[in-house]
């Protein structure tokens, strides 16, 4: 399974330390395609990146993706291919569907792929799960038994670790921490459901939500879009969830903005991420009493709120998880950044033993 | 490790059948000790019980187990000794603490049955766990891969089962699904924290509910003690959670009394349990979107109200968890009864490779 990691590649990277061996890693989501190669250390040797064809067909999203990966895999994919996608898939047998890319509809991503690299393991599993991975092998939860690797961003996801082991669930859905009820008559959720963490807590929401209070973008950092108003119809939090994510989109109302705006002063703004934090102190709270964990670690664009997302966190987990037990719970950002995603993917193929249950 | 049944316990079983290999099952409980010869096909083959005598102290507690204990290990334990008992206990040393037994403070229960039973192993665990160990082992989940098994009754606990592997969590203590949060501005729950499932559906808290909104325990079946009336002030289900305990033990307003009206007809007593089963549902619709589960068995007295609880958690399950992957999950009755506790803690050494994952 050891091969050279080819020259070209190489030269790419950053590190100059080389893995003697490497996989190739894909990570698929609704905003870009990633690939890269990762070796057994961790470290991204080679990566190549590109935006995701919005409104693309079936052919479209496999030929963006295999332009992506061919000047990469020159000598081969090294030990197999590992793949972090976005979800719902059908797993193990990585038949995607993911939410946005209408695209792909049932797509045998995982098969596709075990066609074009013919002699290794392909794995396909969801996004969210492989930044757990990513962050308990190689980042914030090193050496740690039990954990919640948790993205916060335009949805809120994660995955689970239990026992040194990945947790898939029946059908590859563990860790949808998302989709903890964190208010019962709360805001709807995408989901259908109501008062999920995501619905209050993931980036369109929150921003939404805040608009709604009177946010305006970008004010408090002199970077507001022009024309925007507060009262703007049709873009309140609550009950409107399907509007968000387009006025995130294109108004610049993100998490992110909302994120730096809360830095640079605006009342609002903290409020906002008052409301995200205490949401996922409660879902972590219930998290750890369900699972017993050591550790969780929170990345996403969120995420980089910092004290003003992390301390309302804090107050409402150490309110809610009075238990013993719960009590020796650390909160972390994620330490990896934006490979994280490519890193799990890769742990998937390097390190079964922690990250792969299932057959191949 | 087989060993033969000694004859004068399987005098006392109710099978006829004897099952050539078997353990010493111990049950450790507030109300009851209870110990037995179980056999591999999760039978049990002898049985004493006694009440767990009050305010003993730390001699008179393993006096009375002791005694429990004697006349079923004529001939020895069998293949080993499991245990299951109230927590909190530091696992998997069993060093146990139970909370309605404070003669025990951080008792040595593990190695003090290991001195009495030298060469076989002796396992402690949460008594909650072994319910839920013993549903999968030889009750309403067998077959099943991913399953969380509940007991609602005087609290509400309950036991992980993932990947057909029973999940400890990092001190012993996953499976605490009493203490996921469904009302984060809910009553106080005797962990410190709030609006916790089991400050909301534990029998004693439901009964303290009902009273306050006018319930006369027994009127609807005839069977009310005297002289209770529902103004009696101090017990107000909400903020008064340290008086329930006693007030259901001494005035029969219990959560079984709960289900005894409500089945005859008591409104009140049905607004309980539908408060109780709704409560239960957004829980294990948490709980499945976390952990991605096939099945969740609901034992204990409350468990006995039929539909009037089943219906409404149904309800609220279906209302919540509402991910395609959560759809699938099936709650149903737990399948074994009083013996339950007996055969979890026997499933501790009969199937280690499900059941325990600690060293001894």
């Amino acid at each position: 399974m050891t091969q050279a990691v080819p020259s070209s590649s190489v030269a790419r990277g950053t590190r100059t330390e080389i893995d003697s061996e490497f996989v190739l890693a894909v990570d698929i989501g609704g905003t870009k395609f990633a690939a890269g190669l990762v070796g057994a250390s961790g470290r991204v040797l080679a990566e190549e990146r590109v935006a995701t064809p919005p409104g693309a067909n079936v052919h479209t999203l496999w030929k963006t993706l295999t332009t992506l990966i061919e000047p990469l895999v020159a000598n081969g994919p090294g030990a197999g291919v590992g793949v972090g996608c976005g979800g719902p898939m059908r797993w193990p047998e990585g038949v995607v569907s993911p939410l946005n890319m209408p695209g792909w509809r049932d797509f045998p991503l995982r098969q596709a792929l075990a066609e074009r690299f013919p002699g290794v393991p392909v794995r396909v599993h969801n996004d969210a799960i492989c930044l757990a991975a990513a962050e308990h092998w190689r980042g914030a939860g090193q050496g740690v038994a039990d954990m919640l690797g948790m993205v916060v961003s335009t949805g809120v996801g994660g995955g689970l670790i239990l026992g040194d082991r990945l947790i898939d669930g029946a059908t590859g859905n563990a860790g949808h921490i998302g989709h903890i009820v964190v208010e019962p008559g709360g805001p709807e959720c995408g989901c259908g459901g109501r008062g999920c963490l995501e619905a209050v807590s993931r980036g369109p929401a929150l921003a939404a939500w805040a608009v709604d209070q009177g946010w305006i973008p970008g004010r408090a950092t002199d970077t507001a879009p022009a024309g925007l108003t507060p009262a703007e119809p049709g873009y309140t939090a609550t009950g409107h969830p399907a509007a968000e994510p387009d006025y995130a989109e294109t108004e610049k109302a993100t998490g992110r903005q909302l994120a730096a705006d809360a830095a640079a002063g605006d009342e609002i703004a903290r409020r906002a991420l008052t409301r995200a934090g205490r949401a996922l102190g409660v879902a972590i709270a219930s998290a750890t009493h369900l699972c017993d964990l050591d550790l969780v670690t929170v990345g996403g664009g969120l995420s980089q709120a910092g004290p003003l997302l992390f301390d309302p966190l804090e107050d409402a987990l150490r309110a809610h998880a009075r238990m013993a037990f719960a009590r020796r719970l650390r909160v972390v950002p994620a330490a990896l950044g934006r490979h994280a995603g490519l890193i799990g993917a890769a742990a998937l193929i390097l390190a079964p033993e922690h990250y792969w249950t299932a057959p191949a």
